[in-house]
């Protein structure tokens, strides 16, 4: 599938006219003014790292601070215990395909990550072996490392190409009837790589293996459907595109019919049944109350909901729908005006086998997107050498790709990077 | 130590202009103008669950969301990356006698307890037992026995009672050559008890192990004395005496020269050194943002900044010595008016050996408590039949603490609560 032609072909028009024009066909438009927007000027490419602030969540957040805890003070709890799992029960319908009870919003992705590996190994003795791959976030990585060490089990980690995503070949060649899960990423957080979920799950089931789904750079920027792939876990942030701010809870996502045989390793008085009980034996919740910990974070979760209804209001489709066009145009600038300057794309030129950020490849990338957030867009870097550009669907407008296109353009044509540090400092 | 004299002793006034003259003569009286009061008539009584909201905190609040994420986007991590670490260093130095390096804001207070007790076990091999006490803590105690079980350790359950806390004799009797970890409440949730945190740390030592104090129910309410007590580990909330929110990040201390030894089983990108450089091997941070996990939640690290500055302008010890004057004038009161009622005291009336707030036992404890509810006083019911009251010292006055106990005085006396349901139906 191609929506603007490839390269410099002709029928595609460089000039700033046909982004204003597709701005003025963009059904979602009006969604921008729903969020604020920083100083003008400012083109934000980085909804994939922090989402912009939804202006109805400042006012829930105002809302909740001064009326509910203020104000309602410990009585709040009445509508709080529940919380988690109602923000839960709406992401799993408006974004991930989930049908109610099988999604709960709690803790951090890693955090989460974590008890849901454990989880996992916990419930099949049998297996000793977890696979995933080295284009992974970080943290998955890591934290599988540390459930690997902690149940004598082997991580077996196999190579994806950096700019194409995993392959389904790599992932048959790994597992086996040692396979006790397997942990990958929907959207790849550096390429944007989209992995086929349902053809990965069967074939992760066809090995008898559970399979674990990192949804960070997928919720709310494509279609996720965890119910239709029969997908067993997964996991997944709030601050990209949903907007819940930053460090808001993440969620997790168990299948219904795996949620009694599974038991996560961090045993809290929120998971307990009867929690002010306070009985002397933990003895979990058969709801997903018994994958949270602690103390739910309020301020945070509803701003998860605030986000959600906000993108349930465009619609998931409908914001798919202006991903691919957003990133296509982008891919298709790129091509006519960075290609012939040394950039390579990173990402699957395929609008299907992607999701809503796109990634340069350039050798001077760190410097690059340093000038460019000097000239007023904000994108950001990875290593090793790729310049990211998010342009999420909900608030942004073609013409900011347009601009931050031309500015890049001429930053890498007049080499205005050349003053700047050659490396990251303490890149934080 | 007594400040009031004990029974109807005469020389002890129960009128309430004694209550009006304490608020007159109060040195901290002015700071709950710097609090949201909840609705005229209501007393709240119940700040050692949910703390009231600080004016300066929403304002705070408000100020993060709209500027630092609205208008600074990602820009604000660069200010946000080490606020935990911050707030930590606050903390410990305001409230917890811990030099900077030691404390850091993260995480539940669970998941903060099961980091630290894993952390303790996987450092001592030789040694599988861990010891606490049947009083403390129900997440205590569910993530310990959730610890124990994955170190195929013991866990040791010694008594406490309900009335007088940890005795020491138990602890000592308990510990040994085998043990790894004992983890104790400093202040008991249910009597309030205060442990001899210098005492038992050194009995712990002894044997060789490592202590874990809970600070939940101490925090802000009693001076803690981590660095001069020589203890090894700490975990607490923020949303009781600190102030922060429902749900606020709790914060973990990690005695200086255990830190570069101890290693957490959460391997997240947070505590990676180099966390940019999303390397293979995690490699923890040599900080105490190795104890770190995730992402971090800002909104909420910034209101534990704001609530623990309030106290600090207190000064613990100006809040301690209220908090003892306000708990003995609570206890004379229900010395006079409840004990002929048949309320009997459940908190340790030397007020050196307990905490900012008082257990009373009464067979109706949980009627009583919710016709309480109805008559304006907030605080709680904590099984089996111990109505709890926390005069929180940073915004309690005396006059509270009197009109509260008058009108459980005519709830008792008049037993308005008998026609309430005779048990707590969902309690959440």
């Amino acid at each position: 599938m191609t929506v603007f032609p490839a390269g410099s072909a002709e029928g595609f028009s460089t000039g700033r006219r046909l982004a204003g024009d597709l701005d003025a066909a963009d059904p979602l438009a009006d969604l921008r003014d729903r969020f604020v927007c920083p100083e003008p000027g400012l083109i934000y490419l980085d909804g994939n790292s922090l989402g912009m602030l939804p202006r109805v969540t400042a006012q829930r957040i105002g809302e909740v601070v001064a009326e509910q805890w203020g104000g309602g003070l410990v009585r709040s709890w009445a509508d709080w215990v529940s919380l988690p799992q109602r923000a839960g029960d709406l992401l799993g319908g408006v974004l991930l395909g989930a049908a109610p009870g099988q999604v709960v919003v709690t803790d951090s992705t890693t955090v989460n990550l974590y008890k849901l590996a454990c989880a996992a190994l916990h419930a099949q003795p049998g297996r000793r072996v977890i696979v995933t791959d080295d284009d992974n976030f970080p943290t998955d990585r890591y934290v599988l490392d540390g459930v690997a060490a902690q149940f004598g089990a082997e991580l077996r980690i196999i190579h994806t190409d950096l700019d194409a995503g995993i392959s389904p070949a790599a992932v048959a060649g790994a597992v086996g009837p040692d396979t006790a899960l397997v942990s990958l990423s929907h959207v790849a957080y550096r390429s944007g790589a989209l992995a086929d979920m349902a053809g990965l799950t069967a074939l992760v089931h066809e090995a008898g293996a559970l399979v674990l789904w990192d949804l960070c750079h997928a919720a709310g920027a494509v279609p996720v459907g965890l119910d239709a792939c029969h997908a067993d876990l997964a996991v997944g942030c709030t601050y990209k595109y949903l907007n819940a701010g930053p460090g808001a809870p993440a969620f997790l996502y168990v299948r219904g019919d795996l949620r009694r045989r599974l038991r996560q390793p961090i045993q809290g008085w929120f998971g307990q049944r009867g929690q002010f009980e306070m009985g002397p034996v933990y003895d979990p919740l058969p709801t997903m109350a018994r994958f949270t910990t602690g103390t739910p974070n309020i301020l945070g979760t509803v701003a998860v909901e605030e986000g959600t209804r906000l993108l349930g209001e465009a619609g998931i489709q409908a914001l798919r729908d202006k991903g691919i066009l957003l990133t296509s145009y982008l891919i298709a600038l790129a091509d006519n005006w960075l290609a012939p300057l040394g950039c390579a794309l990173a990402t699957p030129r395929d609008p299907l086998r992607r999701g809503s950020h796109v990634s340069l490849r350039h050798p001077e990338a760190w410097r690059i997107s340093q000038a460019l957030i000097r000239a007023g867009v904000i994108a950001d870097y990875r290593v090793p050498d790729r310049l990211r550009l998010g342009p999420a669907p909900i608030y942004t407008r073609f013409t900011d790709v347009w601009d931050a296109l031309d500015l890049l353009r001429q930053i890498i044509e007049n080499e205005t990077y050349a003053g700047l540090p050659a490396e990251p400092a303490e890149v934080t």
